[in-house]
């Protein structure tokens, strides 16, 4: 059994690995493009901003590890140019040597990952206009961001784009952040970003939304950087980082089957349409664990855990890749956004019937010091009570809660089971009702119409007295008199059953508190008065969200 | 409806709560003995200790709170001293005045939860002879502990005696722990809290495992407490934490049944052989959610949720209780121990054929700064897969892998699905492949037969060469000579395929690394040669847990 790889890094070295240890005999050729397989791509914007201190701690598995211990021949700076699949070889350029030779292979697997995408804009190709994807990359910029250099502008706003800004930031660098959509992080719901938004400008990072590169001019060894809003920013370097696009060419060229949007289709074994080639990683495209569309998501842990599937297939298993639920986390001076499954924007976009519910806990006991405030947003069938997605966003505890999510629904629960989940609780930890439960108590309660719900973006647009909807804070005078939503009526929850003559039994009632709870119960409380009524989902602070200062 | 709750703390409070959300023209009386009702009970060791400062933030629910905002009568320092179920009425006597009176109910709900057990020795009613269950127990506690008092004996190394060791110690006193078995936090398994008993010592505490208090004697102001082992300690104080038991005098009296351990019997709604009482919390039995054996185990979460239960079933609802999980956490001095599920030493009591795995992961990404070292152990079932428990133990991130599996366990999800979890990835929360998938990984090779494994606990007492196992180090010698198992022969794993001329073929090889992975590796290289291999879980690290220094 001879197994050619084409790729060194996650996928690539998974199936690598992998294959050995199913294999021992089995002949494992391994062809990375770069100087180095198998490196922390996770880990480059954290080199260049000097939280991570030695270049060596990114080299994960160095060459000699993976040919001592794996008995795998790593083949660094050895491109493949051709698939040939017809004579199973493929064809290799030594990059040092500029030679070239044909390698047979009885099992293909392509790993080659996806690029930065560079979209048409004039200057694009200027060697201050940078990626960031491999260690030469990430080489570049740390000598850039050390060597005195003071502005940098980053096109894109997505988990890169972000994480780099962080770390020039860190460096002492001005940093602006140019996205053409309007809300950075744009595969989060655009409420739910609004604090790491927040966080970013207040860590002093310029942010631009709406708004794109139209054009790099070089002058005076750095580049102005024109925008489509007229504007011009002056940078000493740009990072580019607005998506990836798998790297095909190679799959394409030899007739192996690609999706609309550019990754190469497998089956559930990850084979294409060639059953000697096997592809995986970051060059695929995948199910939706949820939807079971065809999604392009770029993630660490699908890669690996698509290499070993490859690799086990070769070796005559039937491991099987169950798709991608798009679990992710990008963390920035201390704040966190999570995700898990679908956000309310692609349900809309497919017409899903769903329901939210927006709650903000603490990470741990508030009466234990230290607890920190977030949000979390559940995603949710209307008819069944299936879990469709989360989002978190604070700075403490998110990742833990969108892990539990993540891991409900793979096991394809409902919010009733997360009623029930039974999580660890010490008040450093948690809470005796974790979030978890909490996010299940609020969801279940929506889905039997004992807590019929409204949501911030339902509102009518001047929710003044007198309006569509009548507004009711049932927090305390103090409360209100510190914000409010315009033109709501104030009856502090202690008050309410002695005041219900103040309300109209005419016209929908939304009733908020500052996070939903008390809210809850005026909702309670009014509905067996004959009211109808609803509560403001996540109160104030979801109000705050959408309506940020 | 007329509701009668005995016990306003956990189960009792949530009752409540979610009895006024259900009926609001309910009336709803909670009698609480204490002078508080919902306080923070889990917070009280913190409070003693300083962490907490303001005694205010224990009080979660004030009576005004619940009588403005519930509306419910709430009675404090009222205790019941009978159920009178012919009649319909429990006997209240009224702390303050010595008042009794009848009270009627339409349901009756029981929360009066567990007291700590007070074993039968000489001077256990002394003073100075305290255990940690109310606010009353806490002010005096933090009055000693603030007061120049030195020395505390603790006697039981449970949570509170862990926590309570924890505080005394940061308020500078000199702490003892005195506990009858063999270690201390005798839910875990022995091995898997060796790294918090020696956090423990390393700190300062004293431990006497296998020890117990034999009498108290008043002297000086003090105690001297004597021990079975014949030492003497002296003390200014003592807590009691030798575990608690339901409080289930009122149940018995009034012939409400009660298991094996005292606990009352409920169905699944919560509901007691009398269709008209309720029981919740500390003071009830419940079923193992995975051995379905009758346990009697005191969680706030649990008793939270039955709170919500009983109410539920009381408005005709059909919420059930579906049996706890025995999820827990306890930490100190920045190290936390946590568990889910079954132990070692459960299973291996009811005979359960299981297998278990060891690996020693780090929080979040090596590469990134701030990973530290954790030990996860699973139990699944050897036939199928079933998870069956999980412990950790470590300073960061613990917390998060057993609320992960707990959840895991809850949907009934296999080792297999483990391997297949999607969760949150970026360098400073985790791994590209999460100590999840990697528990998953290495319990599904076991299952599979591609990796056969041996425990430390089953390796002969005295493995050196020649003896029945040969005893395979495949670190580097560097490794192998800061410390090795006795009788074990060094090859390193990149030397193994050139030198397998030194291993046995008539007698079985126990490979190990650090932690497992290069044993992994070495046991799939010699079971391909044809030797009778295993790996030996959790590695050097593990035969470590189980020999501590």
């Amino acid at each position: 059994m001879k197994i050619v790889i084409i790729g060194g890094v996650a996928g690539g070295a998974s199936a690598a690995a992998r294959a050995r240890r199913l294999g021992e005999d089995a002949e494992i050729i391994v062809l990375e493009r770069g100087q180095y397989p198998s490196f922390a791509n996770c880990g480059l914007p954290y080199y260049v901003g000097g939280e991570i201190q030695s270049r060596d701690k990114l080299l994960v598995a160095p060459v000699e590890m993976l040919r001592n211990r794996h008995r795998l021949d790593v083949r660094v700076r050895s491109e493949v140019t051709q698939i040939d699949r017809q004579n199973k070889t493929v064809q290799v350029r030594d990059l040092n040597s500029g030679t070239e030779y044909a390698e047979p292979y009885d099992k293909l697997i392509i790993a080659t990952g996806a690029a930065p995408f560079k979209p048409p804009i004039p200057g694009i190709d200027s060697e201050l206009v940078m990626g960031l994807r491999d260690l030469a990359d990430a080489d570049r910029m740390h000598q850039l961001a050390t060597s005195g250099k003071q502005r940098a502008v980053i096109v894109g706003a997505g988990f890169i784009g972000i994480e780099v800004a962080e770390n020039l930031r860190h460096r002492g660098m001005d940093v602006t952040i140019v996205e053409l959509a309007d809300q950075i992080l744009p595969p989060w719901d655009h409420e739910m970003i609004a604090p790491m938004d927040h966080k970013l400008r207040s860590e002093g990072i310029e942010i631009r939304l709406s708004d794109s590169a139209t054009a790099f001019k070089e002058v005076d060894g750095g580049l102005q950087v024109e925008l489509k809003s007229g504007d011009t920013l002056a940078a000493d370097f740009v990072v580019l980082s607005v998506g990836v696009r798998p790297e095909n060419r190679l799959a394409i060229d030899a007739q192996i089957e690609c999706g609309s949007r550019g990754g190469i289709v497998t089956n559930e074994h990850m084979q294409t349409n060639d059953s000697d080639v096997y592809a995986v990683g970051d060059v695929v495209q995948v199910d939706d664990y949820i939807t079971h569309e065809k999604i392009q998501i770029p993630l660490a842990g699908p890669a690996n855990r698509q290499g070993r599937i490859a690799a086990d297939h070769i070796f005559g298993r039937s491991s099987s890749y169950r798709g991608t639920q798009g679990t992710a986390i990008v963390g920035a001076f201390g704040m966190s956004a999570a995700m898990v499954g679908q956000s309310e924007k692609l349900l809309r976009r497919a017409g899903t019937t769903f329901e939210k519910v927006y709650i903000h806990p603490s990470d741990h006991a508030g009466y234990y010091p230290g607890a920190s405030p977030m949000t979390l947003k559940l995603l949710f069938d209307r008819e069944n009570g299936a879990i469709l997605g989360a989002q978190g966003v604070g700075s403490k505890g998110v990742d833990k809660r969108i892990d539990v999510i993540a891991m409900a629904i793979q096991a394809k629960l409902t919010v009733e089971d997360l009623e029930e989940a039974e999580l660890c609780y010490a008040p450093q930890f948690g809470h005796a009702k974790d979030p978890i439960n909490m996010l299940g108590f609020v969801a279940s309660g929506v889905l039997r119409g004992d807590h019929p719900v409204t949501q911030v973006d339902r509102l009518p647009e001047s929710p003044a007295t007198g309006g569509e909807v009548f507004l009711l804070d049932v927090r305390s005078e103090a409360e209100n008199s510190q914000g409010h939503i315009p033109g709501a009526h104030n009856i502090p929850i202690e008050q309410l059953r002695d005041r219900l003559d103040e309300l109209p039994k005419d016209k929908p009632i939304a009733a908020y508190c500052q996070v939903g709870m008390r809210g809850y119960l005026a909702t309670r409380v009014l509905m067996h008065h004959g009211f109808d009524v609803h509560n403001l989902s996540g109160g104030y602070k979801a109000w705050l969200l959408y309506h940020p200062a």
